[in-house]
């Protein structure tokens, strides 16, 4: 397949029309699972019977109002089941392996209101499942189908997600006493599962990595001193959805320009992407695009004049030599810990280089002051979530230092993992005066020079990363060097290669920049 | 000031930049419930004691996840104190009329991911409030405050929305226990004072109207046989946030072609406007901004190619002069289950004289054949929510004939409601199949004629209007008469006046088209 140039004196997109992901995709992933799930049964020498069920998402209204948000189907059901509309639940027979969805069954006029009554035959063949009927059958068909003695027993989806410390739901149903039901086998199974990708759901996050980086591309171009930051952010969405059919975002845009770039998770209704920026501006731009399910996401930091000053390159090129540092170093076995402390070192070292800071590195690592610039993780697992499940196995404790502690994972790499590299260096007075001040780490500072840098704000650089058997390769496909972006943002067309089918075909992945 | 043309060579907005709503709006919002309020306990002889309190919306997160949606206020919080951050409580003392804010007390590393942590100061003057205190001081507060004997009393808001059928949260919080609450007289009061819009709503209002007017003008000059339907959305969207700054929409999108058209709530998750439309098809374009929490309601219909059919002509002229009709028969005390009437009767005439219907049309009223073609309501109240609040008063009973039983609102039209009018007329074959075959209503029908409508979907057209003293006033200004569509699509300019600052310095509202 040949290489396809992006015109920049057009907007359209290369990528149109969006390809049609295949329900092959969660067939798979229910083969994954089933044969994880028995393998389990057998080592622990329980019988390979019963159903893991899953209860999918259900349509939610605006507080007292009848208002609707935007339907958004539960992202374990949406691994197994691939379905899009609410209200919906779904078996595995762990015997059979048979799959069963169980529709809502709608009322007349529905068909009226809200579109055509779909036959359960069509729930069949749109998903690809063994057999379909309404959810107030699940009683019902469920004993039927079970061939063990006693009550049937139900895998239930109860456990812990580490990064936003909920647990999700199991779930429940009317005659739901009539089972057995077993609340620990299922999650560490079905979590493990969605932390290794298959090569279908790496195309899928491909795409939304294609389309994202494009629409990354296109806001480079239109990025211009005296617009507002949600400016940005409605280029993005518009080039995502209108060439992109994506609806969803991974996660809310963080549009942040000027000193707002050192608020990690700026962009949220208290803090709006509502500023106007101006000459001299670095921008941080944290957007991704949800195809499918599946997410990217995706961080340029680029002056919004489109030529980076001596600090701005600095600064910009101290994250760029960690960014790529930590891919050169990833492969399987890998601790991601490790790759966390690469980073700080680097970025350090650059401060060093820069005269920000004085002194020796490898005493600055001791003091945690890489936590100081950098106060999140370096990256986390991505997928149907943003961030996404699997960081940490059950029983893993979170590492309590400065800056680690902010880490989604601590995990070895293993091929098929897709995580985020996202290193930072961020001028964020909260954490800088005081380390400034403190009596272990204040002889670290040049504190003249780190003037000049107050309200400068932060860059951060941030790709997917898919992990293969010997490395890694990068999904996403936006300008990094200074030269390319400049050149870029000045009108020079910028290539984004069509790789979806890369991954279909098994085939490797073309990396472009 | 002067009219101003829209450049159809050019995509950009003469609406841009967006204005700044004054926080006088929610300061006169909290003045005319205290009116109210007072007035009421007076009659009833209550003592003019006590504080409204109400609790604003808090942040959610999807399913198990730590994925934020983008947070949108609570309507009756944002009515009263127009905060933009959630997790805030507000207060009213009935007494001295003061009002109080409270906000969440921020954790240090809020300012490190989240942004700068306001100071209480930041959000007396940012909301215009008497004073700023924590929600971990509500109870001692507001016992300080308190001027009466014994508990002080809370007015708290619970009460049914017409329209959802849900009841609206009172507020909760630490302490509760050391005051009398009331959870019966705050609602209906509150509730009628969002009927009836002030001119600073209404102004925010006819913003909301002019930038949802202009895109949808964009996309009946970018719609083109071929496209998909979400990118009519993906446009409308990118208009009115990269424009008019609005975030959020006021309601999903539905971007209906073909026979989709006749699905009234088109374009959700189940049916999420993902269809290629051809040439021939008619579109129906239900689309609307929100801007500073206030709403716009728009549907324009016309064919993708920009060219009526005779038949389409016959459909969208139907619902056109019952639209304007109703326009002209607006005004205070007339009633809004006569005006859906006069709808139907008109659709119905137009029908008998287009031979889709034969008979007597007083007989087809009667027989409430209107239905078949229009089963919604005519219109609904509309504000910070789009089906706002109001629409029943308490004791109010739902008519129950066919069609009138989905009227949001049954009453008769005051000054200052804001009030959506939408007649439609739909081919859906779950109406239109057992009404043709019905002892009552089958002769009314002309066979041949209606078998050539079976897939053309259905027309609507809704502009928002606003009650004045002796009639009504159109907000919506998009082009309704078909020489007028027909020419804007085919590249003709359309004027599209700003006239917010009309309704702030009290002048009356210029209506162009």
């Amino acid at each position: 397949m040949a290489s396809i140039a992006m015109d920049s004196s057009s907007s359209a997109s290369l990528l149109h029309p969006p390809p049609v992901v295949p329900m092959k995709l969660h067939a798979e992933n229910r083969e994954k699972l089933l044969k994880h799930l028995r393998e389990y049964l057998n080592s622990s020498s329980r019988p390979l019977k019963g159903f893991v069920l899953l209860q999918g998402g259900e349509e939610q209204t605006r507080y007292c109002t009848d208002h609707e948000d935007l339907f958004r189907q539960e992202s374990y059901f949406a691994y197994l089941f691939g379905v899009r509309e609410p209200g919906f639940y779904g078996a595995i027979d762990v015997d059979s392996g048979k799959s069963i969805l169980f529709a809502p069954r709608l009322p007349a006029e529905y068909a009226v209101w809200m579109g055509e009554i779909k036959p359960l035959s069509y729930f069949e063949e749109t998903y690809m499942v063994s057999k379909a009927y309404y959810t107030d059958e699940i009683t019902q068909v469920l004993n039927n189908q079970y061939q063990g003695s006693g009550k049937p027993l139900l895998f239930l989806l109860h456990g812990l997600n580490t990064d936003s410390q909920n647990f999700s739901k199991p779930a429940e149903f009317e005659g739901i006493e009539k089972f057995e039901t077993d609340l620990k086998i299922l999650h560490p199974i079905l979590a493990e599962c969605r932390v290794l990708k298959s090569k279908l759901e790496l195309a899928v996050i491909q795409y939304a990595n294609d389309i994202s980086s494009e629409a990354h591309v296109e806001v480079m171009r239109k990025i211009k001193p005296g617009m507002k930051e949600y400016q940005l952010e409605s280029i993005f969405l518009h080039h995502t959805y209108f060439y992109g059919s994506c609806r969803h975002c991974s996660y809310t845009c963080i549009c942040a320009t000027g000193n707002n770039s050192s608020v990690l998770h700026y962009g949220h209704a208290a803090a709006p992407n509502d500023r106007t920026f101006q000459d001299g501006d670095m921008a941080l731009l944290d957007m991704g695009a949800e195809f499918c399910f599946y997410g990217s996401d995706i961080t340029c930091s680029y002056p919004v004049n489109g030529k980076f000053t001596s600090n701005q390159r600095l600064i910009y090129n101290a994250v760029l030599d960690a960014h790529d540092a930590v891919i050169s170093s990833m492969k399987p076995g890998v601790n991601w810990v490790d790759m966390h402390k690469l980073a700080e070192k680097i970025v350090l070292q650059a401060l060093k280089k820069g005269s920000l800071l004085v002194g020796d590195v490898d005493e600055m690592m001791v003091e945690r002051l890489g936590s100081v610039f950098m106060p999140h993780g370096l990256g986390h697992l991505m997928g149907l979530d943003t961030h996404d499940v699997g960081g940490y196995l059950q029983g893993a404790e979170r590492p309590e230092e400065p800056g680690l502690s902010s880490l989604r994972t601590s995990r070895d790499l293993l091929e098929g993992m897709v995580i985020t590299v996202e290193p930072g260096c961020y001028f964020i007075d909260a954490l800088l005066l005081p380390a400034m001040e403190s009596a272990k780490t204040s002889k670290f500072f040049n504190g003249e020079a780190i003037a000049k840098f107050r309200g400068f704000g932060g860059v951060r650089i941030e790709s997917d990363l898919y992990v293969t058997a010997d490395g890694c390769l990068n999904m996403t496909k936006v300008p990094r060097k200074i030269e390319d972006i400049e050149a870029v943002m000045g009108g020079a067309p910028w290539p984004i290669k069509k790789s979806m089918n890369d991954y279909e075909n098994g085939g490797s992945l073309h990396v472009i920049n």
